[in-house]
């Protein structure tokens, strides 16, 4: 029951929003009583805040497996993009709602999230700190900003990629590592 | 007046939302009565189109100027990295409410914002499409694609660029400049 309540949970918060839903929605969706929603959340920020924390644990321990499977700087981005873009069309729900409703978590639960957030960029930043060093990542990039980027590419997505029209994720995420990786202006 | 109504709810609206403030938050703020608010806006919702066809004209506008001032499609792009990042500096609060309460539109007005957000990101692709024909863009590319990774890297940075802090906007739009047109990979 807790997992369906998350379920019908993210789907009332993408349609309508966090704060537009109440709880009485989220129990007449379920056909339950306000006591068993009760039973499983303190609150609906209770809620939020085990929605957020799943899914980025969930994307930490993802990222740790591409840490640990590939070597170069270049494969591990490019299984990161393939993650986080997969993961709007596998999970698009979830992932808008973690996106999106951020700032409505309570200010101690936000910290904690915040954190996880900023662990998972900051991967990143050692990824490409790493690559630099190797020689294989231009010395002129500063870490921190193209870990922004590489994020920006990823999490933007959500505004406007529909996974199932005409272009599918992986190819969604292919031309972002050309492009995150090689640019777009043609050699002199 | 009604611009400083105008300013004082994209105040309150970055602060705790648009759902969460109301008609009466807005008056009480400018120590005025709700007539006063209903004389220039039929509704919320009136007030909150007029902020965004007002952030999305003077985009469009200041937009023309730079294609009518740059030949090249890099220099073009460059002055747009500047123009878009520039704003969050220098009006970072209606930025952030343009960005972030779109969804809150109502249906009609949301479209007419939207046309002209297509709009915005039309001209940044026919700009990538002008410039692969040009050779000076890789004819590798897809424009449409193209479009969305340079509008990803310039509207996510609202959620985590501080333009009091010690990176400039000048020094973010030459760093996602050199990011976007040579990528971050060393040449072989």
């Amino acid at each position: 029951m807790k997992n369906k309540i998350i379920a019908t949970s993210i789907e009332l918060f993408e349609k309508q929003g966090f704060t537009e839903t109440s709880i009485q929605h989220i129990v007449d969706a379920l056909d339950v009583t306000k006591g068993t929603f009760y039973y499983y959340f303190q609150s609906k920020e209770q809620l939020l805040m085990d929605i957020h924390t799943q899914y980025i644990d969930d994307l930490l321990h993802r990222q740790q497996q591409v840490i640990a499977e590939y070597e170069t700087a270049k494969d591990q981005l490019t299984a990161m993009f393939h993650l986080l873009i997969q993961d709007i069309e596998i999970q698009g729900a979830r992932a808008r709602v973690f996106l999106r409703e951020m700032r409505h978590l309570m200010d101690t639960n936000s910290v904690e999230v915040k954190e996880k957030r900023d662990e998972f960029r900051l991967v990143i930043e050692e990824v490409i700190r790493q690559g630099i060093e190797a020689g294989e990542l231009l010395e002129s990039l500063d870490p921190a900003i193209t870990a922004f980027a590489f994020l920006s590419l990823t999490n933007y997505s959500y505004n406007w990629f529909n996974p199932h029209g005409a272009l599918t994720a992986a190819q969604l995420s292919d031309a972002y590592s050309d492009i995150f990786f090689k640019g777009i202006v043609k050699e002199g």
